[in-house]
């Protein structure tokens, strides 16, 4: 959001709850090197290429489905649970371009629209506008996703001569609500989009970052037994952002005038030679260097950064029982892992109020309403804590309610 | 193309004339090492970077016009002449997204339609149909671009209410041609265009590659005093295939409701972050790592492969004289450099033809007609010679001439 890049950089001293971003202490140049060693060393000794051909695997132009298909296959084995044929993987440059294949994939018409769970990450309504496809909203209620809405706009949809293609949703630690949807709703949804003949687009970005991962429900895809989910990957999060490293399992077999005519993958894979051509073989390299220097494995990549997403979750919770718990009038909810929590206030917040607390009070957090299409305001903040320390978490939140009591006052509530 | 890696992979003994790769003999895993090393080096003592913030700035999520900016504008000083604003610069997943983000700002309404001089390369036809926009034929003429059919092209389209954005050519050894235009052609092209109001998309990946630089015509964009021409680079000719970077110079003031609204470079800035956020930082690292090794001239850091591309053009223009000489119904065209030379026979080519001269006669060529919207086959095939050897060249066309001669044969023509 440029919006917010701009106040970033107006206010360069402020505590910033905005950026969504992984934390970045671990960063160290010299991985790039090994990483990208490792990669080549696996494409010799294992894959059992020679030099010349190793060279021309990272070097030159690549297969358009990409060159680290089978490791991201064995990755959602080890990690996810997900069996799938890596020939069904198609690796992108991150998970905003796989998003934006898939939509292109289902827009065949202008009646072919796609639905989201409201509020919604802007990437997907942004390459949704992009390509003209409308987006339907469809309600979270109370537990991520209300069930009732989705058949009640589909079915409206569909009356309207419109034709649903799909359902976006994170289902893990929602971007921007953080919250998770329970087991008992993932299968409701898998039997729901069935008999609605949808298809459901699952992107997970933050499914590793389960603050007790022992009662992580299983994905969707994990669970799909029909081929509904389109399942959209990052490694942006888990690998490193710098790579610009997505992909998406298409597994589902597309029918023309009647026949089967190859897996949606392929379909993705066409399209993709004529937006990006390959993803960087080079930067695959980085990311498949990752992988196989933890057995596959992002979470136990993440060891380290997942312990602190867990603390400053932990911290960032009880920081505001502390701040605000006595209030009653500001309110947050208690998301199981994930990199954000949502504060709700006793009065609207716009982009005003968002230069207002950077200029004031020196502290940037994103305003809901950038989430919701068309709304201006809302009374709701999303407030990231990934890439901060203890000492802004608490200065940080120390300054947010510094922000909420004068906002509060003005606007005549008490908070 | 699919159809040619199916072939070259069931032909494997084949000697292929088909892809339009870089001289691959000169790439080493060092370099990419080297390359990071170098750009982050780069930022700590020459921008003055801390550690934290050159490691952020490679490691994150990045700007999303991109980090090599500076040096990209650097560049094209250095080796085109062509002086411009960094600001003006958007770096993309090599230039296929550069023009598909190109079309995708010109294609406001059904109406808005591209030009593009035939043969055209596919990529930009294939990014105008994932757009659903329109291309209109411009006829290439004796010297690379027929400007009275531009011109008429325009009328006609305009009379049927169609509004022609943009004329996409390639002027620097047109992929699939090889040919140049000369430098009246370019003046007069860019005066017409000014006169017909619409900009041209000048995609230069080749310009480099002159056999006798020394009588080299500037570019489109060199000679532009009118914010004429889009400049679409890449260094995937120049740099490395496999770090998939190009970019786009957009300096033209948009105008929107009677106001300036920024640059075309913002748009396109906008359009990127909603279809692949960022090119990868790790990517542009080796690029500006690549360009900074050699002070930012892509001449001097392909003086090796220039010296391959103009002995191999030499060999390939005296191999065609040597085997067809005589026949005088087999004739080739002359590039001054580039990547390709266009051979005409005396039957009709098309994908069977190329099958059996994969199978019987083990080569492999580019048939001309996938470069023409809607025709099946043609008299002409595109020879590649970017990627070959001496000795590859030799057997390759000895392979061809059997080719020739045996289909000449069994379509009753001689040659």
């Amino acid at each position: 959001m440029n919006l917010l890049n701009d106040i970033a950089s107006d206010h360069p001293q402020a505590v910033s709850f905005a950026a969504g971003r992984p934390y970045e202490e671990f960063f160290r140049v010299e991985q790039l090197h090994d990483y990208l060693g490792t990669f080549v060393t696996h494409l010799t000794e294992v894959v059992g290429l020679t030099d010349e051909e190793a060279r021309r695997t990272v070097f030159q132009y690549g297969r358009t489905k990409g060159v680290i298909h089978d490791l991201v296959a064995r990755y959602l084995e080890i990690d996810e649970g997900i069996t799938v044929d890596p020939d069904a993987v198609v690796v992108t440059v991150g998970s905003q371009e796989a998003m934006f294949l898939t939509l292109r994939s289902l827009r065949v018409s202008p009646q072919d629209v796609v639905l989201a769970v409201t509020p919604t990450y802007f990437g997907l309504t942004g390459a949704a506008r992009l390509l003209d496809m409308p987006v339907l909203d469809v309600g979270d209620g109370d537990g991520g996703l209300d069930l009732v809405d989705l058949e009640h706009q589909v079915a409206a949809a569909r009356a309207r001569g419109q034709r649903p293609r799909a359902l976006y949703l994170v289902p893990d630690f929602s971007n921007p609500t953080g919250v998770s949807l329970d087991l008992a709703t993932r299968t409701a949804l898998l039997d729901l989009a069935a008999d609605l003949d949808l298809l459901i687009i699952e992107d997970n970005p933050y499914g590793l970052f389960h603050a007790d991962p022992g009662t992580r429900p299983p994905t969707l895809k994990a669970l799909d037994t029909r081929r509904q989910v389109v399942y959209v990957g990052s490694f942006a999060k888990t690998g490193l952002p710098g790579a610009r490293v997505g992909f998406v399992v298409a597994d589902q077999p597309v029918v023309r005038d009647g026949r089967t005519a190859g897996t949606l993958a392929e379909q993705l894979s066409l399209i993709k030679s004529n937006v990006t051509l390959n993803t960087s073989p080079v930067a695959q390299a980085v990311i498949g260097g990752k992988l196989l220097r933890h057995g596959c494995s992002m979470l136990a990549a993440n060891k380290r950064e997942i312990e602190v997403y867990r603390a400053n979750l932990r911290r960032m919770l009880a920081g505001l029982t502390a701040r605000f718990g006595a209030t009653g009038s500001v309110t947050w909810n208690t998301p199981a892992g994930g990199f954000f929590v949502v504060l709700t206030v006793p009065f609207t917040v716009d982009d005003r109020s968002l230069h207002r607390s950077a200029r004031d009070h020196g502290v940037i957090w994103t305003p809901m309403h950038h989430f919701h299409t068309g709304m201006t305001s809302s009374h709701q903040i999303r407030l990231s804590f990934s890439l901060l320390d203890d000492a802004s978490i608490d200065e940080g939140l120390d300054r947010l309610t510094a922000f909420v009591t004068a906002e509060a006052q003005a606007f005549g509530h008490s908070a």
